[in-house]
């Protein structure tokens, strides 16, 4: 890890920078699988499961029965922990359903808005080498709460034609109506555009490499919403010196494990911890079965000293964290001021994995500086909210010389005849 | 405009397609312009401005002396007017502030969200034949309540090196923060990658031809978020035969007369009423200033008879219409059951001028069936919202065992670590 001591804050920017993707290739790497599932269907995708993932299959579609037997296969503790987690999940989303009230804007109009799920949406969940069940949570559980009519769900197979029984025992209890075998960029084009097996959806979420990120980017051109933009997971923490220096080192680890790749920063204004956060952290790393991976990820980490916490929370709301994690004496003074960041999680017991898990906020979070300007996945994404207005005679009558006056000063005059025909003949009644 | 008698249901998806943009060629052209402003800042937004507005400018931001002169021009008439129009704007979109409580997901772990404003956003508004103040309005206002800190304003200047007066007076009093001379492609990629003279900002909003749309669809995949992607604006009116025939045309016209490429779909479930629209529609044509561009967009306009007003609605939905006027004898049956829209406009006195100006809701909506997966703009637009929690000792020592079991079984060992060695140190405690 790169260690910076007390940067001035006109240098602060050159340290914010996230690795960037090589697009024009990929792009039009991307374009191609694009193009051939669009119409190939089916067949493009069995060639690809042959191609990418190395089995030969005959159905796309999970059968009930396979369901049923990932069922049985789940041992009975994580069933329990994934059904204690999925309850925080449900708890902390469904309070996001707030009514509306109708508005009276103006004597005799009325205006309120409705909110309406996406009717079809499709999730996709990565394969590789860990099974990624709780994302299925994290998507499924608040499409259910909105009221999505279809939700489907695509993931890789291995090599023996089947899904990880956790995943799928995930899907089963979260509401996800479908769950088709297809990986990668492949699976965003079948999402997106339809095939004789998976239905076309409007609104596709989740996670996954480079080649499943920009086939999201580019069906988004077409017409079709994605959750967000994505880049390397990453956290920041800040402590002062109170912190626990193996909390923050197991904070750090936990994000680096995620791929080589991550993105780990820490900040403090104690210049005494950080000789024993990097002590910890080498020796928590040594044990770790990912730390090949963890290695890699720290290599492109920093560790930062700034000369207090207000420069500290002043630098994350530069960098824009996924993750921030304020392990402070006080955390609620810092918190106050957070302004750009995904999740934030406070205090020495709130750890990152407790939010990637079971807390019950959502894990799906903006990544690269991306939480300057986009949220995280909340039950607000699997909706749309369409407004509504009545006008009486008299809110007409009361409203209509204004129209009047702005239509005809933008020359749209037929705009302005909608309203004095109709007023005309309120006169006339 | 074509009429249609009856269509069977397997045929609709046949009639709801609109046009589609001749991407390549453009993508490329707008490409190079973003380049170009990307490298060369300000001048290179002279030079255009010389070459696509024709005139040499000093100095792209409008001064305070020009804001107090424009806003000496605008009539007294039309201040009120934009004056009452924005408070009902303002009424409407400060109702959708809604506080967001604390959730006890579970014994000692609290989850709650926060919505922070998008500190820098630019409006984008065209030049053009009319000036659309009010927008200025539709985006500056939720903008304001929101709490962005930086509002920025493009927008192209005339001939004569100004803006249109009244645009200023909008801008004035909706609380824009600054104003730039800068039109097209080349004003989004302004406030994407900043310039000498104008900020870059984290959001962009606003409509504008098919380049200044093609520029926001670039910009967006380089991380600077959009409100929607955008197309021509749309209206489909459903009425029965108990509406008023000419309110059905002239709101039909006002609709028409936005474009050549606006799109205009009439249905009913009441086969006489049809002849009385098209005459009233010839009729009122004829005497509109924008005749010309409101018959090119009637040429591909449609009036469908349906079987009822369930088929009346059901194709509605499908067709996912930016503005919806229910012109029925009781509208809320159908308001009931929609599914997909922009914004809905209920009953004889709800004209969509009323919502294009004045009622309170947003004109700026999902066009070109976005309507599906897309909301309309709202103070949610310029929000994002970020989720906090807190672990108390309890709380992890409760939710501790759930975190380890599942990132156990997702074979993340490094965020099962910073669990259990807190639960270790509480056992030590």
């Amino acid at each position: 890890m790169r260690t910076i001591f007390l940067p001035q804050s006109q240098d602060w920017p050159g340290l914010i920078g996230r690795p960037s993707m090589e697009r024009k290739e990929l792009s039009d790497r991307v374009g191609e699988i694009l193009e051939s599932v669009k119409s190939g269907k089916d067949k493009a995708l069995l060639l690809y499961a042959e191609e990418f993932d190395g089995v030969s299959l005959n159905d796309l579609r999970v059968t009930s029965n396979e369901i049923a037997e990932a069922v049985k296969m789940v041992p009975e503790e994580l069933k329990q922990a994934i059904k204690t987690a999925s309850g925080n999940i449900d708890k902390f989303h469904s309070s996001q359903l707030l009514p509306e009230k109708e508005v009276h804007t103006f004597p005799g109009v009325n205006c309120w808005r409705k909110s309406i799920p996406v009717e079809k949406v499709g999730l996709y969940i990565p394969g590789g080498s860990a099974p990624l069940f709780s994302t299925v949570l994290m998507l499924a559980i608040p499409a259910r709460i909105a009221g999505c009519t279809e939700i489907i769900l695509c993931t890789p197979p291995a090599k023996n034609g089947k899904i990880n029984p956790v995943i799928l025992f995930a899907a089963y209890i979260s509401g996800v109506t479908a769950i088709f075998k297809a990986g990668g960029a492949q699976a965003i084009a079948a999402m997106a555009y339809g095939t004789e097996s998976i239905p076309a959806v409007y609104k596709i979420f989740g996670p996954g490499n480079q080649y499943v990120t920009m086939a999201k980017e580019l069906v988004q051109q077409e017409g079709i919403a994605i959750d967000m933009p994505a880049g390397p997971s990453e956290v920041l923490v800040i402590s002062d010196g109170t912190a626990d220096p193996s909390f923050i080192a197991a904070d750090l680890l936990s994000q680096a494990e995620h791929g080589p790749d991550s993105q780990v920063v820490y900040l403090t204004d104690n210049k005494d911890i950080i000789p024993k956060v990097m002590e910890e952290t080498k020796s928590q790393l040594a044990l770790l079965p990912r730390r090949d991976i963890a290695s890699k990820a720290l290599e492109n980490s920093m560790i930062i000293l700034l000369s207090s916490l207000e420069d500290c929370i002043g630098f994350s709301n530069l960098y824009a964290p996924e993750h921030l994690i304020i392990n402070t004496a006080n955390p609620d003074i810092l918190a106050a001021k957070v302004v750009n960041a995904g999740s934030v999680f406070l205090g020495p017991w709130s750890c990152e994995s407790a939010g990637d898990y079971a807390s019950g906020t959502n894990h799906t979070l903006p990544t690269s500086g991306y939480a300057r300007n986009y949220s995280g996945v909340s039950a607000d994404s699997f909706f749309k909210k369409i407004t509504f207005q009545r006008l009486e005679k008299d809110g007409l009558k009361n409203i209509g010389p204004v129209i009047e006056t702005m239509a005809e000063a933008e020359l749209l005059t037929g705009h302005k005849n909608a309203v004095s025909l109709r007023l005309k003949k309120l006169k006339n009644d």
